[in-house]
């Protein structure tokens, strides 16, 4: 058995096990470099959403609307994605350490040192708290997706949920970053390079797959190099997919 | 000298030392199991609010504006009382790591990693920052109530501020989970039974008092027989109350 | 080269490298001890602020109208600045781990655990990420500034990125603590004496420089005393500064 997980630019994922294909963080409108459209998105079992940012929420409502999809997220995040559309019964909110199970997938929620705003329809301003997720895709297979979690001790969270493969940003979408308004230049992603290299360590994955970019750059050159300096194990895996590219995880 | 402890369902507990009567988190009105009625509820000296949660907040602004006792809570805690009738001057707003005395009695909000999030009666969501607690009864007897926190390092906090009993979730209160909305079928607490025996270590606690249930289940058994597992001192006490029910801590 | 720090009372300061004047927590009005008037500030190069409290964002607003100094800050302090009608392509938000150039100067917002909300001209409450800020002025001279922060683990953050000052709040403002609504009375700041000395070590500063006073009462004199104490280094340096005092940090 085996786990696909395909890139679909910035911190996009769909991870399709044996049992399920889940959707997280599908941000493709807007996304210069995203291999599929919204539409042509296949149904998920399941939707995870890390955190409100544009870039992460994406195209979420529309896809949860058309296909029916439930989706795993943060209380804000449920509000703003009712506020577009989506029915409150096709949305779970949960916060860190709260596992859900959807659609038959166990859906664990793990600290995520970010933030999550935004803004109503109406005008409103909420906020929320962001998510990292784990789901086992098969056993022996347990995925971890940041949720652009900045640096912080991630020992405990390797020490009890023992992931294998670790989805990290080491760098930013520096296509669409003309967006983020205001005077200053964005120099690094939530992690740097450096810091992702050691996050992988600190997780203790056997592999440690690059994200939250469109193109990659020399950022994400740096952490494939870095990764092995961190690596305790002798073992671990560093890839930096392309957007539309497949990384098939051997199940044990 | 002793202090009193009596379970009142969810994570709702008075506390009633030689000098203080505190009630935390009470819930009651919509608490299935609930030993009282909101209206017989004895005049706390104070009333400790983790968060804004329909089960933790429950029915402090009513005891409040009953009672007129103090109330100490997180800024977004406060607003909402407000909202509810109870005047500000009654609400002592703070956080992590600012001591407030209260009545006479030192409160220490401490960290807890979870989050807090209400409505206001005109539909405006709020947000704030979720507290853990730590109070003295009587000298040696140090009461840390969780506030729902899922599990991180606590180490510090068991070093610095030696908690000698801990209120630690485990589970969730079943019988009232249908009232949460979503497609997802909640499987755990924010802490699970095996992270709160780890929690009760890190603060290096002699009691263990669990809590976040309306009727004890098999993960409160859990967290009994897992308690003595990671206990490193060899004297730590498990306790996990039926609602109603008063455990006696022994004063030094 | 040499880098003075000038303390404007609570949390505010002026940090003056060789190359760059940046304004912190700029509270000037309704600060009693206050040594300048706002307008008598001189153009910084950036504004930092950690924190939408009122005793923090001060009149950051005011002087970034005058001024035209582009401001760095979190993304609820971003929208409460507008609100006071600064432009919003004068302000940059960004939140921990993100590194941004603003006027030249590399600003690296680290992890703060503390609260951050505000109220909206409008009525509305928002809130958002809390940020401590590290700035290098001149080669070997990076400063961290707290932002309000409780105490955590924050070894981390001194093995990554080697502060070598810290401003560390100790005490509270106790001469304004009349504004703070409610019915307890604040013991201490965020961090206490002891707590603080404990954080200068964490991060292995050289220079630990007291804040969050208008007058330095017995709190900040605790400090002063205890950072010898967790000083495993044999050499940091504990200085309380007067309000409108500068301090001048030796370069490389």
């Amino acid at each position: 058995m085996s786990t696909r997980l395909t890139f679909l630019g910035a911190a996009g994922f769909e991870i399709a096990g044996p049992t399920h294909r889940i959707l997280v963080d599908p941000f493709l409108t807007g996304n210069p470099a995203a291999p599929v459209e919204p539409d042509e998105i296949e149904t998920p079992d399941v939707i995870l959403v890390t955190h409100a940012a544009f870039d992460h929420i994406g195209d979420t409502a529309a896809i949860a609307r058309r296909t029916g999809a439930p989706v795993v997220c943060g209380g804000d995040v449920r509000i703003l994605l009712m506020d577009q559309g989506v029915p409150g019964n096709q949305i779970q909110a949960t916060v860190w350490g709260i596992l859900v199970e959807v659609a038959g997938l166990v859906v664990r929620p793990v600290e995520c040192h970010h933030w999550s705003m935004s803004q109503l329809s109406s005008g409103e301003t909420i906020s929320g708290t962001p998510l990292a997720f784990i789901v086992e895709t098969e056993p022996g297979v347990r995925v971890y997706h940041y949720g652009d979690s900045s640096i912080f001790d991630m020992r405990l969270i390797g020490e009890l949920y023992e992931p294998t493969v670790a989805i990290l940003g080491c760098t930013q979408p520096r296509e669409i970053l003309h967006l983020v308004p205001g005077p200053g230049k964005i120099l690094t992603g939530e992690l740097s390079p450096d810091e992702a290299a050691r996050v992988a360590e600190m997780l203790g994955v056997r592999v440690a797959v690059a994200c939250h970019y469109l193109e990659p750059n020399e950022d994400v050159d740096e952490f494939l190099e870095l990764v092995p300096k961190y690596d305790t194990t002798g073992g671990r895996r560093a890839v930096a997919p392309a957007v539309g590219e497949t990384i098939t995880i051997d199940g044990g």
